[in-house]
């Protein structure tokens, strides 16, 4: 049996991050604010901790996977939260939140002895249940040394971008931009073609076999061709909030991304409209809807 | 020996079709308004036609690939334009242009009896050479598969969309869209990491190995990345024309295309700067640029 360490927050992301861990042979202390999802859990071997506070461990471990910037810090800093129980431990921070957020979480572990470590990941849930996701990895280099495998136990392949806790969750919002691009650009490609007359599934078929034979453009792109947006990888609230925060960090770095600001309005859209039962890259109906169809 | 065609347009790419077809065993009948271009291929046995009409002959298949519409119609329409002299013969048309333009000529072919084939093509002019290209083609059934070998002599793969004379070209120039999209979303992403203190090499290197670990974005990534837009495989005043006939075709098509209208004012910004000698890639220089780097 490996260390017993902490994990908070069980949505679809963090269920299978907590099962691969339990897999692998790790202790699990798990909270989550509705305690009734960690039921898979602690009938496989995981306790239940009542709050934050009771997850973390002096000197331990602690993982967090949750839905934004708000969450991680109330996990963090509230009344209960993990910091005040972590000592010398390690935070492992893997939701998506802002690089500018990240920077002051970690200030405030080095303030109180322990560390932070950024540690974004990149994949659906059904890449996260089979550990095969992409991290992108940053901060004090002695806690990401003594992380590095827990980050194996749930990835393939683990990218490290130094010192800067931010770069990590840059590179995650980085990330997510150009899939957004990627979508749109396939939604005005498939669009214009279809309104001459070739039908959206030829104009995918030829591309990712051509010049964009790879993942992205195969996985998306068949939801763009069929114009259906499901199974429902991430809703498009979710990465509505990912998007302000690409902006946000435009923002800051004073980078002006107007075609990050196209997606943003896409997605605004698409939850004004109360689509929040497809996979955000159903934003294309946007540009569909544009042109009439 | 193979039979004897026409070949009109000795460009970069028109040079290394023409070649790779001498090598295939066609005959050649060689068109360029600069005649100085076709002593490569004089010296390998093609003859000089000193028009467009001395370049095809009755019942034939001559092939064009010359820089816009206007180039086009100039050499089958024009005085000593090849269409005078096909007879029932057949124009294999390689060009980047409209597809309104395609089925407009197709229509003319149709009137005299001859047959007008669209048969864009992908790839560098490196990729020509190597006779790699990946071939798009639409038009008369007949007429296509009297030309398949030729399409087979320069490509790899060659993909049918039928009989719409304007439909390869839609595909043509949805490919080159979804090209400057991938750019334009790398630009903004590879800045705004860098802004943060990422390098943009880290950038490229995480995510083509990653998400986008496809031709395109290794290829133009690697430009982006360095920020050296060495070597030319198509001039920004060039693409610049395909981006106009996007929008002239999205247009046509009642498409709404902001992602498109966006990079057709980058590369408008980049030839008015005079920016002729880098690859058309290098508008990703007004990115950084807007960026204050």
């Amino acid at each position: 049996m490996k260390e017993t360490i902490g994990f908070i927050g069980l949505g679809g992301m963090g269920l299978a991050l907590a099962t691969n861990l339990l897999k692998a042979g790790y202790g699990l202390r798990v909270y989550n604010r509705t305690a009734e999802k960690a039921r898979p859990l602690l009938e496989h071997g995981a306790r239940l901790a009542r709050s934050p506070a009771e997850a973390a461990e002096p000197g331990g471990v602690v993982v967090t996977m949750v839905s934004d910037d708000r969450a991680v810090e109330a996990v963090t800093l509230g009344a209960n939260g993990l910091l005040d129980r972590l000592g010398d431990g390690v935070h492992l921070s893997m939701s998506t939140i802002a690089p500018s957020t990240a920077r002051r979480l970690a200030a405030l572990h080095r303030e109180r002895g322990s560390h932070y470590v950024a540690s974004p990941v990149f994949g659906k849930p059904e890449v996260a249940a089979r550990a095969k996701l992409w991290v992108a990895t940053s901060g004090d280099a002695a806690a990401r040394a003594r992380v590095r495998l827990l980050q194996e136990a749930v990835s393939q392949w683990i990218f490290d971008f130094g010192e800067d806790p931010g770069a990590a969750n840059v590179i995650k919002l980085a990330g997510n931009f150009l899939l957004g691009a990627a979508i749109e650009a396939m939604a005005e490609a498939f669009t214009m073609a279809e309104k001459h007359g070739v039908p959206r599934r030829q104009t995918y078929e030829f591309f990712t076999q051509t010049l964009f034979d790879c993942f992205v453009y195969r996985g998306y792109g068949k939801l763009i061709a069929s114009e259906h947006y499901q199974p429902v990888g991430a809703r498009p609230s979710l990465i509505r909030k990912d998007f302000g925060l690409i902006l946000e960090a435009a923002a800051e770095g004073r980078v002006p991304m107007p075609l990050a600001s196209l997606i943003h309005e896409r997605l605004t859209a698409t939850v004004a409209k109360g689509r929040e039962d497809i996979d955000w890259a159903g934003f294309a109906r946007e540009v569909s809807e544009s042109a009439g169809l």
